[in-house]
Parts: C-alpha cells; structure tokens; sequence
C-alpha cells in the first residue's frame, strides 16, 4: 500500500501569492526530476535534499513550460510522512497547481485521498492516531484557545496521558494474570482490596479526562448558536454587534454555500458558532422560518439560543410562541432597546421561563454586550470544569472511547467488589485497556481508520 | 522606502495542507531568527541560505511554541524581490498563519499591501510593469490559455515585443534630431519620404499588437455572458449542461458573496463568465429580474447574450419583449426543445432579429450544444484575428497606452506628409514612444504603478 507515491494540492485554493503540490512516496524525487529543469545546473539530483531551488516545470513530452517554481525534496524518514517528500511552490491561483498536479500524476504518481499524507505518518510510525486527528484540528481551528489545544494534543500532550492510564492499566492485568496463573505463589499476594484500589484509581484518572471533554468538544467545533426573536426586536444588530466587536471569522460550508453560512465570533477564546440560517440576516422573520425545516433543524440542533425581545413593548403573540420553544432549552434572554422606556413585564418573563439569564442591554448604545458575553463564558466553562486543567479531549471518538474505558473499569470494580474469579475482571480490565487504545490508534480496526483520515482536508 | 521590511500570508485563505508567511526587506532573516528555534542546531543562521530548516515559531518573551515549522530564508539578490526573504510554512488553516503574522509584525515588519512584493521585484529592476502585471494574471487565470498567456507576458513576450518598437521609434527620433540639429551638414540627408516609410512601419507594429487586443481581454477577464428566456425554456439546464461539459471553475466575487455568483465555463480555452445573478438559477422569473438594477446591469455589460426560446409553442409577449432586448446586442439565439414538435416561427424570428445566429438544440436530448460551443469560438476569435498569432495584448492598460502611441504616430504620419517643420513631427514621435514606455514602466507615474499593485492580492 504504501508502495506508492501520493501527490495533492497542500494548499487552499483561491487567487493566492504561492500555490503547493506536494508528492509523498518512493517515487517523489524520481517524478520531480522528469518534470523539474532549475534555472542553474542540469537536475533537481544535482542539489541536497532541503534545498529550495528555483527553476521551471515543464512537460517532458511536448517541452513545454508548466511554470516558474521553487521547489524542494526531503530524503525520509526525517519529513512530514516518514517517506520521500518532494514540494513544488508554484504561482497561487486555480489553474497553476491543477496543471502541474495533473503532470505529476502523468508521471506515475497517484492522487492522495483527503488526509492520505497524515495517514501515512500515522502508518510509518512517526505519529499516533491522536496525534494524527490534531493536525485536522489544528487546521481548522476557529480560535487561538482552540488552536493551542490542538497543537498541544498533535504535540502529544493527550497520547502521553492516555499512555499512563494504560501503563497503570498494564500493571493492574499484570497483578491479576500473576494471580491466575499462579495462584497458589506468594510472589505477591495480591488482595481483592488492592485490586480495588488500583480500579478506582484508574477510573478517577479516566473520569479526570473526561471532564474536560465539554469545553473540548466546544473549542473544537464551537458553540453552536442560534438568535431567535419577532421581527425588529434588533437579531441583525446583535450579530453584527458580536461580529464587529469579535473579529469574525465567516467560513462556508462546502457545498451548501448558498443556503446557510456560519459565523464564528471569537468569545474570550470560546468559538460561537452563529449559524446565519436564511431567516436570521435577510428576512427578520425567524419565527415563521422556524417552521422551515432547516431552520428548525438548526434551531434543535443549537447548543445555545440566544432568545432577544423587545423590552419596550408588551409581549405578542409572537414572542409567547418563542417562550414556549426555548423554555426547556439553554438559552440566555436579552431584553433589548432598554434606552426605550421599559414596557415589557419582567416579572411575568421571569415566571414563565423559570431559572434563565435575563440581560438588559442596548444594542444602539452598546449597553449589556458585555454581560452576555461573560454569562456565555461561563456558561461554557461551568463551576467545577473550570480553571481545573487544560481542555485535553476535544473529540467525540476519544470521548466516546473514554466512556466505553470507564464502564468496563467500573464493572471490573463492581466484580472485584463481588469477589468474582479474576478471568471476570480480566476481561473487564483488558477491555479497558484496549479502549484507550483506540484513542491513540494502538488498538483499533482498520475501516475506523480509514473513516478518521476520511474527515480530513485534501493535500494535508 | 524599500528600507523597510513587509510581511504577508502568501497562500489563499481556507483549511488546507499548508500555509505560508513570507517575509521581504533587510530584516528578514534576523526577523526569522528570533522567533525560529530549530528541531537541531542552535539557530536559524546555523543553516545556509536556501536550506528548508524543521523547527518552531517560538514567542521570544513568552517562550510559547506558536506552531511547528518549515523555514527557509533566501539571500538577495537572486530572489522574488531581489531583496533578503523569507518563508514560513506553517499548518494550513486559518489561525496559524494569523498567529505568525502577528508575531512577525511584533517583531519590527510591516504588513504588506496587495501586491507589495511584486511591486518590490519591479522597483529593484528584476521584472519590468508589464511583467509585474502578468503575475497578477497568472494568479488569476481562468483558463488554462489564459494562463499560457499570462505566463508568456511574464517571461516578457509583450516587453520584447514593445521594447523592438521602441527601439525603432528611437532610431526615428535619432534622424529626426540629427535633421534638426544639424539641418545643413550632409551625414544621412533623411527625405520626409524616409521619415514616413519608418512612421508607417511601426505604425504597422503597433497596429498588429493592438489586434490581439480583442481575444487578449477576453482570454483575461472572460466573455461576460448572459443567459436569458422566459420561464421554463430551459436556461437552468442549458447552464448546468455547460458547467458539466466544461469542467467549471465556481468563483465568488469577494464581498458581494451573497449577491452574485460567476460561473467560469472553458469553452475551448475561452472562459465564459457566466453571470448567475439572482435570477438565472433561484428564479425562472428573468424577464423581470432584468427591470430589477443589478440584473440589468449585467445584462447591459454582457459581451454576449445566450437568448433560450422554446421551440414547441408560439410566440409570447415576454418572448416578444426579450427579441426588443437582444436585438441590438452580440446575441446567439437557441431554440430548444426541438425534441418536441416545432410551432414557433422560424422565419418570424429571422425578420425580427436579422443576422443573428439562429441554432436549434434539445438539451434533454443533448443535440446542438456543441454547435454553440464553436459557434461561441467563431465569435470570439472572429475572422482576421484568428490564429493570427498569440494573443499579446490582455490588458486595458497596455490596449490603451498601444491606442495613444497608435494616435501619436497618425498624428506625425500626417504631419510628415504636410511637410510639417521637425520639430512638429519630434513632438509626436517622443510622445509615441513615451505612450509605449508606460507598458513596460519605463514611463510612467507614480500613482499608476500605485494603482495597478493596488489591485493585486495580498501576499504577492
């Protein structure tokens, strides 16, 4: 399989200063020397691996010029992939780096799946699975915050801890397969007491974990958001007022450019993820497009419904119908235009949505932002999870593969308690222990693999 | 002004493989050192010029590592600028490359404007304007001719060819200045009928750069298009049938995201620019779209109108009101649905829009598109222009500097033939070869190479 040589575009596309095309494989270097002529000197083997060398691509059959380019090869194992690499620097834009892929893959190489370069590191040894999932993270980080978590977990930060609780994990199977086999020795006699306490000292460290998983989740993928609100109760200037005030970043999603397009606005490091449904910019008729089954997919999907209602007027018909959709949601309720003289009851608001943030603002005089902003912080970072350590799982797979760790280990415990036969809690343990190692690919199938690196950009 | 050092993202925005910082002035590379702590070695300055150096983007005062790195700075003058550059190639993705701008900034340079670096290569002499605007194109390119003949002009087929002109004029404005200065001495008595032999030749010169004009713009900018029709004739169809034959390129016009989208179909080597305003696709309502203003006004700026009838029923009164349109405009008229049986008026359509191509298709049945397709060519590349030679001119600028010099030398031509005094007849020819000077940027202003760089992309 890894036979071959892989090539892709390794950067975004659009008009740009530099475009890339990288090729990976046993066959980089000989297919960059067909296609290379540099500017001084004969061959690209006429200059050391690492070397960036100027001169031009150009189609070996007809002799064409493709374009000028830098371009550079790295000998293995010491590169991205573990393998040769070569990387050509072309002029930005569209048409440059298609013509010079299609002559790679002219010339024998083969087009990378998305993640097939990082896949191939994790298969060459020279990184972990979860290693390998931060570099998608770390590419589509929406927030500095979100960012360092990433680049700390491609570092190894989240490996290194997974691999101790299996170390400790390791040392509990080693205590109980001595008992089995030899359970008349007195190498160590263990107890079923100690037993115990090395399972629950596991599961604390496994439960440690996974409470992070939360605020991971969400500097991961943000905070999705919803605002909803009647017509004129000021939803377009809520959003322009968090865009303006927070550095937006837009990004599309692919393929569905034209129906819906999310907005992420960077709060104090937390990612909200405002999804602009056709209703919220262009019409200012939410409650109706609730109806719409888009919109009403967003809306139950939303991690977050920022509810606004006009405080200088009485309730509506309209706004009853919201208090009756976001009543059983996590919402925050702004009370909007309060430079008006405040109409709405705020008593009655209060009695019918029990127990939900109330914030005066005005959006006109900039009144109020501040508090919502600080109410989403902690909404976001709780009482107990906060400030505890670092948010070190961000995603589903690995939290999913934490929680299937933590059941069995607490049946281990719960047989352990019971004074069951060690075979029974063996198989618990050793169940546990590959579940971790699912996280950093030491224990874990094949197809899963191929559906992780699935999930990732074309050229990385 | 070139003291200073500039900084920019060098590739396109979005989720990818890669993302490159690029450096540019006398500080680059100490710039580099500061923030760049190798995998091995000490520092930055440890490994030669031109090496592609691992390591990290560390903040000097905090110490945090920023993102694991690529590097490689180059000594001028043998570089993109000619000046000290360097490059960082970070994760892709859209905070990384942020990040490290930042801190490049932090550390003493300056962002740069669109276009800066290139701007740099024309002021140190390494490329001359003509050149400079060619990379603009390169990047920019639609097609791959387009982009053949962007990167002709940037290895200087359009400066060679101008300077020859140049030249020439020099040579007429030498025997000129010898006349006047020296009108009795007897070195090369010129004649009137010499001065105009050589005004005619390059008036013919001129002419014949001036006549790839016409492919050159399109090649450049593409054939704005327009499809039109009443409801249900088949306009959708007739646009995915073309962006399905034609290996479409979606681009976005930045800012205006939501408003109108440009659909790039190759028709040959020939970018169509399909405007999809709201109309042609979201609503079959064109015909009204067109008293809307954006609508009309790309209508009114098309280079061509697609004008879609349905052949299998007569005449109506928004038919009628679309011929009245159309009729004046470069126009390809389709009837489709030839499938079914045919009961619009041929020969009533012939009258009410004499001359025009006139092409029955069925796009269900996918009969004539390839005769709109060479039909299309045939427009575009006309009779005389055809294969005359490469398409030279691509730029408005260079057309309009080529038509002034045009204008000058008829000017001195007719004056020549007058029998004028010299110094008339000087006066136009320097003003000729002055108009020529402006493509390459020998002669040209301050605020006009501020204007054309301002057009660039940033990062280039």
């Amino acid at each position: 399989m890894l036979d071959d040589t892989i090539a892709a575009i390794a950067t975004a596309p659009g008009e740009a200063g530099i475009g890339i095309v990288r090729l990976s494989g046993p066959m980089s270097i000989a297919i960059l020397d067909q296609i290379f002529v540099p500017s001084k000197g004969k061959s690209i083997k006429d200059f050391p691996s690492r070397r960036f060398t100027h001169g031009y691509i150009v189609d070996p059959y007809t002799k064409n010029r493709i374009d000028e380019v830098l371009v550079v090869y790295m000998k293995g194992p010491y590169t991205y992939t573990a393998e040769d690499v070569a990387e050509i620097d072309c002029h930005g834009g569209i048409v440059p780096v298609r013509k010079i892929l299609e002559i790679v893959l002219r010339m024998g190489a083969r087009i990378a799946e998305p993640g097939e370069f990082t896949k191939r590191a994790f298969l060459n040894g020279r990184i972990d699975l979860a290693q390998a999932e931060a570099v998608m993270d770390v590419i589509s980080a929406k927030t500095e915050k979100g960012f360092d978590i990433a680049l700390g977990q491609l570092e190894g930060t989240l490996s290194r801890e997974v691999k101790r609780i299996r170390n400790d994990i390791l040392e509990m199977i080693a205590h109980i397969t001595v008992n089995i086999d030899f359970p008349d020795e007195d190498i160590e006699q263990i107890t079923y007491e100690k037993l115990e306490k090395q399972g629950e000292k596991i599961m604390k460290e496994i439960e440690d974990l996974l409470s992070t998983a939360h605020t991971g989740k969400i500097m991961r993928e943000g905070l999705k958001t919803v605002i909803v609100g009647k017509p004129n109760v000021g939803k377009s200037s809520l959003l322009n007022a968090l865009l303006k005030e927070a550095r937006a970043i837009v990004t599309e999603i692919p393929g569905t450019t034209r129906d819906v397009i999310e907005e992420y606005v960077n709060i104090q490091g937390i990612p909200l993820n405002i999804v602009d449904t056709a209703g919220i910019r262009e019409t200012e008729d939410l409650v109706e497009k609730i109806g719409v089954e888009k919109s009403k997919e967003f809306f139950n999907k939303a991690d977050l419904i920022i509810f606004v209602l006009n405080a200088s007027e009485p309730f509506t018909e309209e706004d009853l119908q919201i208090i009756e959709l976001v009543k059983d949601r996590d919402a925050i309720i702004l009370l909007n235009k309060t430079d008006l003289p405040m109409v709405l009851d705020e008593e009655d608001l209060r009695k019918m949505l029990p127990g939900k943030k109330i914030i005066k603002i005005s959006i006109l005089e900039n009144i109020g932002l501040q508090e919502l902003e600080e109410t989403i912080v902690q909404m976001v970072y709780g009482g107990e999870v906060k400030h505890k350590h670092y948010s070190l799982v961000t995603n589903v797979r690995h939290q999913n593969a934490l929680e299937r760790a933590k059941k069995n280990m607490e049946d281990a415990i719960k047989a352990i308690q019971r004074n069951m036969p060690l075979d029974f809690v063996e198989v618990d343990v050793k169940n546990c222990w590959e579940n971790l190692g699912e996280i950093t690919g030491d224990t874990v199938d094949e197809d899963i693999i191929d559906r992780i690196f699935a999930n990732f950009c074309l050229g990385k």
